[in-house]
C-alpha cells in the first residue's frame, strides 16, 4: 500500500448501498461465516487472525459483538488489549502478543493490538522515530513468522470514522444510560489528538502493508458491519478448505 | 562467523590448562557470578538468555547443575524443551519458546531450544531445506526483537564433544546406576546419525551467528564449565551494571 491519506477516504457507505438490503445482505454472510468457521475448525490446518483498530468510539466492540459473535464460541477468541501491566513490559513488546496467536483451526480476534505500540506510543512520544522503525520491522517480521510458520491468515481492519462521529459518539456516553460504562474522561483528552493519530495511522498502513490493512468506513455500523463480514467470507472461502476424510489406523 | 568445520575444532582443553587449577578458578568466578547475578537482578534492566545446545550424553545437564545452580535460584529459570506437544505443534515453532524469553533482570536458560527446529527436523528430513530457510530467518528475526526490544543479551553455546567420548558416555548409562535413568534406547539410533548432526549444526552456526555461537570444548567437564562460567561473567562484567538509587516520590 502507498501513502495513504485518511481526510481523502469516506467514511459513510458508497452512495448506491441501501440500508436495509445491505444488512439482508450481511445476515445471509453471517450464516455462511457460521459454516466456513465449522469447516476451518474441522480441517484444523489454517489459522486466522483478525486484528481490529480504529480510534476510540469506532465501534470495534460492535463489530466484534455482531460479526464474530455469529459464530461458534468454541472456534472463536478475542483478546481485548489494555495498557501492559508491569510484568508485560519488562519484556518484549511482542511477546504477550504471541502468547494470544490463534492455534490452527481458530479464528482470534484481537481488539486492539501490537499496532497499539506504534500509535498511542508515539502520539504521546514515549518512543522516538528510531525505536518505531525498530519495531515496525519487528511487527512485519512477526506477521511473517504467523504466516509462514503457521499457516496464519491476517485480516487486519481499520474502522474509519469522522471527527465529528466520534464526537457525537463520545458525547452520547454521558448521556445513555447503557453507554455510560464506557465513559472516560480521558477519551476527551486523546480526541484533541487527532491529527497526531491519523498520521500515526497512515504511517503504519504504509509500512506495515503486508498483509494489507482494509481501511473500512464505520460512521455507519451496518455498512461497517457488512464490509468486515464479507471480507472474512471471502477469505475464509478462498482457503477451498475440506472436511478431513475418515482417519483410519 | 564463517563456515566453521566441528571435526577440526579440538573437543579437549588446550594442553596449558592444569585440571586443578582451572577448577579453582572456575570456583572463584562462580562467586564473581553470584554477585553479578544480584546486580542484574537489582538494576531490573538487561535480561539474558542462555541457550545450551549439544549433542546427546554431550554434558548439558551438568553444566546446568554446576554453573547455573551457583546462582539465587529466584533470578535464574531453566526451561528444558522436549518434543512438542500437540498443543504446541498447533502454532508457529517460536511460540512456545516466546513464552519463555526471560524478563528483565532474570537469566534463563535453554536446556535445547529453538535450534532443534532446524537440527532433529532437518536430520530426520521432516523439513526440506526451503522450509529450513524460512526458519533461519525466523530464528534470526527473533533473537533480533529480543535483543532490540528487551535489552535481552543472548549466549549460545554448544558443547563439543568426540564420537568416542559419546559412545562412552552412552555405555556408561546403561551400567552406572546413577545414571541409568538417562538410558535411552533411541539414543544410540540417534547416534548413527552422528555426521548429519554435525553437518546440520556448523550449518546453523553459519546462519545463525548473531549473536555468535561459543564453540565449548566439551570432553572434560572442567574445562566446559571454566569457558561457560567466564563467558557468562565476562558477558555480565561488560553491562556495567549499577545498583540503582533510592526510589523516591
Amino acid at each position: 500500500m502507498s501513502k495513504i491519506s485518511l481526510s481523502k477516504i469516506s467514511t459513510r457507505a458508497p452512495k448506491e448501498f441501501d440500508k436495509a438490503e445491505t444488512k439482508e445482505k450481511t445476515a445471509a454472510i453471517l450464516e455462511e461465516l457460521d459454516d466456513l468457521q465449522n469447516l476451518l475448525y474441522a480441517e484444523n490446518r489454517h489459522s486466522i487472525l483478525i486484528v481490529i483498530q480504529g480510534m476510540d468510539a469506532s465501534g470495534k466492540d460492535g463489530v466484534i459483538r455482531n460479526v464474530m459473535g455469529s459464530m461458534n464460541p468454541q472456534g472463536v477468541m478475542v483478546k481485548s488489549f489494555k495498557a501492559p501491566t508491569s510484568e508485560e513490559l519488562s519484556h518484549d513488546f511482542l511477546w504477550r502478543i504471541h502468547n494470544h496467536t490463534p492455534a490452527k483451526g481458530m479464528i482470534q480476534v484481537f481488539n486492539r493490538s501490537h499496532y497499539e505500540d506504534i500509535l498511542i506510543t508515539r502520539v504521546h512520544r514515549w518512543i522516538d522515530d528510531e525505536r518505531t522503525k525498530k519495531r515496525v520491522e519487528a511487527i512485519n517480521a512477526f506477521e511473517r513468522l504467523l504466516e509462514e510458520h503457521n499457516e496464519t491468515h491476517i485480516l487486519k481492519f481499520y474502522l474509519h470514522i469522522s471527527r465529528e462521529e466520534q464526537t457525537q459518539r463520545l458525547e452520547e456516553r454521558m448521556h445513555n444510560p447503557a453507554k455510560m460504562w464506557k465513559y472516560n474522561e480521558q477519551d476527551f483528552e486523546e480526541a484533541k489528538l487527532w491529527d497526531n493519530y491519523q498520521s500515526a495511522y497512515e504511517d503504519c498502513f504504509e509500512k506495515c502493508n503486508e498483509p494489507e490493512w482494509t481501511i473500512v468506513p464505520s460512521d455507519q455500523n451496518w455498512y461497517k458491519e457488512y464490509v468486515i463480514a464479507k471480507a472474512l467470507r471471502d477469505m475464509l472461502k478462498g482457503l477451498k478448505m475440506q472436511f478431513p476424510g475418515l482417519k483410519k489406523e
